[in-house]
């Protein structure tokens, strides 16, 4: 059982007023451990997904719990799970731990739709993405029988 | 009753790959709509709530639901509720509305804990603060007997 | 002599690990403070060049002096300048006052050229958009005779 | 003769709404840049000098050249040079060249002063700091005789 985790750094630039991460940036680190898990995991870099395939997966849902600041100098894991699919939506789940530990800085997962990038129209994921994310499910333990509602 | 918004315009930066604002950045819209709220609402700006009386808000709890995107040129408008108020925690709501439009851009709402923007301890929210947001919800006719729970 | 300024304000996502405003965020302010310019001073929205008229102005040399840092509750002036317009290019100055202050926080230039935004061609800069920024620069007493080089 | 690069990509969130890198975020490279440089070149991690040196390197002048756009899906690395040291101010270059490639996508420098991060006053540069960039600047084939002034 393998979950896709990816390691990131948190930047100067990321802190606010108040010594931790700006909230909205950790959102941002949501979005670019998917662009990882798309590279790493599903074998398909997600520019190839945008540019060459022309689907988009905007998300039209988004929950997240802060459990832990994220503060300048840490450096954490996000694992990304698939929690489930549908016929034109993909839900993402996320947890960041801090580094060679099992704290957990935050956890959330969003909603997305799958488009035609140019007229936002939706679209019926196409069975190759399909494919790949159901292999994923398996491989990760998060099978349709087991997935959250 | 009288419910605070303010306006904003997407910026040329804000957009994606997708040509629609990236999501993380509407996060950002939600704070800097909460800044606006505290100094035309509540009547203090927000810098001196964190650097004069060195209280923070961060979040603990995200939810959003994005309804319909903005793009380039789009001016929404930002309305800020106060849904409650706790001992520690105060819950806002957001809703997003295109200029001039009952039409939804985005809605969601954030928990946040009051702290000692220092030690990031949990405060007791100050009676000052507390008697402005309270006030505020009754002005908008969110007082604790119509308030979500 | 109107020269156009635009007031903008610090924001608490701004701030980097340093407690001033993290420096490409500054950059940021400079954009922000050129699409308002082009609402206000040159009455046509840089979303309509953009979307509209096809028209893109990106930026090939930046040179900016940070004089003295902005901190989380500075509201500060950003005026704009026409320094120079070539056959392609526009020369764009930039300087940020802190608000009712001599003070400077910083100041620059850039040099951006105009492109049909799809094919990113390089453009002669359309008559309708020079009449505009030369209209601007005798207002503003940075006519071609005083421009700097 | 080494000279340090660190491999970086365009993210989604990247993109502005003409397609290309928001040219505010090129500078968020240069800084991420100077933030790996340190780790694994000069053998100190930036937050370390920040957190427990309580030493910051603001930035007080800037200029950079934007040869060819990045774009999304684009992979490059960013050089970092030390172009010069004074009593208190480092001079940085840094080059990004698309991956696998000669091309250039910007290039640019700026000046950094050394300060004493909670008061913001200008420090003499600690010996074991210029030491480290020294050392640098001869393996780099960038010392004091070569250095561009």
């Amino acid at each position: 059982m393998t979950t896709f985790r990816t390691k990131l750094k948190v930047r100067f630039g990321d802190i606010d007023q108040a010594g931790i991460v700006y909230y909205p940036r950790i959102l941002h680190y949501f979005h670019v451990a998917m662009e990882e898990f798309f590279s790493h995991e599903l074998g398909i870099d997600y520019p190839t997904v945008v540019l060459q395939h022309h689907i988009g997966l905007p998300t039209v849902h988004l929950e997240t719990d802060f459990r832990n600041p994220l503060r300048y100098g840490d450096v954490f894991e996000v694992e990304v799970r698939v929690l489930s699919i549908g016929q034109t939506s993909i839900k993402f789940g996320y947890t960041a731990y801090f580094e060679n530990q099992d704290k957990v800085a935050l956890e959330g997962h969003n909603v997305t739709v799958c488009v035609e990038i140019q007229t936002a129209r939706k679209l019926k994921i196409p069975n190759w993405l399909r494919e790949k994310l159901e292999a994923y499910q398996q491989r990760s333990g998060m099978d349709s029988s087991t997935a959250a509602p």
